[in-house]
């Protein structure tokens, strides 16, 4: 199990095919193009200023869209992860 | 579907036309031009001080106008959209 | 019509003339020099700490200076405008 | 009538005598030499998180050192001004 | 003893084998690679907006994923450890 | 009269003898040295989150430390003060 | 006597043995290494929201492990010390 702290998310990335599972295209420009995956865990959340946690917006099983230059790389009984803050995560797909 | 997160916003940029379907007609200067655009989905808002969201101001359908280096570019079925966060609308035309 | 976002305004530029309308002469000396102009459309509000909306401090029809550097142009049924924050904006004057 | 917004004065600068109006007599060393001058107009304050306004410090008539490389000049009825930030002034004078 | 002020936490870093203990094998890529390690001491926590303490959210026996580059170094009894924020702390593994 | 503004203080100097009058030797090393002088009159305070003033810490007649960097140099009646911030002062000393 | 300000504390910092007083030896790596030392005096604490002081977390007597870059050096009645930020002491040890 991989618990992420605070505002942090566990993405399961879907492979880079042309076209993804859930029928995005990402198109060929000078702009940077998001990267699909699946939220595997969620954080508690990050703090409001009374030091209580805010609930994330994503759920596990979400398949989501992010930067593909976001999160740090962990390799997980031979599954290859992504932890990322949820910042870090556009839009929710499918 | 598309559920941008957060004060994210899903547009659908115009044509880039010399004369744009609102009938702003973007100058030719050394100053940043803005891009015109369809809100298509929208976030549930940005977190206040509580942790509570606060509404987006514009709705699905507005047209608007952006900054043109703002958001990230999808395709989905077909259709190019861009991704950004509210603050990168400068205005709602029409 | 074109609706301004959150703390944003419309300022139809005044021509640069060497004197303008409200009788300022912009001196020509090293310092950034700010610019004339009238408030044709203002934002809803920059949100406060509850997410509430605070009025902006101009109005449309006042004629205000700004900063030359400031806004991003747009061209509306013939005529040109800028679209810039209010804080952008250093005095009302009239 | 020159109105500034928000945490904004008018200043009217001293002119740059070796021995200032009020006595002080500027140093010649390397470190930054403050102007002085007198307020002409206040704008209406800063915002508090309420989004109230906090009344400046300085009024009409107060004179004041400012830093020298502060502020915007405009010239209007033939004299010429500045238009600064309050934290832009060191110090109450007289 | 040694107790972390704050946000700090006591870290003590797992051995850098290819499959770490909690069967995490960290990939060979161009991302910033985590490291694993254990939580021997934790601070009080970080102040909220009224100045009282927030807990932190790792407890003394966590198994962390951190930042390979977080942290101070020190060495207490023989033993290595690092002082880091709990910030630099991406999960709680196990 | 010089009257600081927020949270500013006029501070007399010492002068840079090898041992100050509260017996303080400066080091010679490579870290930044601090300078001795005498509180001759302080800001108001700065704005907590509602407004208010908050006063200094430190009074009229306080010996201090601070920056030798700190501060804006002026000369009134024949004597040459700082005026600095309060966050520039390290320590009250005597 | 020297009263530190804010969230400023006095520390005599340890002589810089390879194993200092609390059994800590300082290891040898590319690693900032933290200096040993010992607080002989604290501020009355830095503002919260409401413009009253938060105490430190640190009292004299400790000893603490602080950024050897951290502080200001001062020689107060032959004896040399450091003064600095609470937030640039990593923990308390002994």
């Amino acid at each position: 199990m991989i618990k992420p702290l605070g505002d942090r998310v566990l993405v399961e990335a879907s492979a880079k095919e042309e076209k993804t599972a859930s029928g995005i295209v990402l198109p060929d420009t000078a702009k940077e193009k998001p990267q699909e995956g699946t939220i595997v865990a969620v954080g508690s959340g990050s703090l409001n200023k009374d030091g209580a946690r805010v609930a994330l917006e994503v759920k596990v099983g979400d398949r989501v869209l992010f930067s593909k230059y976001a999160g740090t790389e962990i390799k997980y009984e031979g599954k290859e992860y992504l932890i990322m803050k949820e910042s870090d995560i556009h839009a929710i797909v499918g």
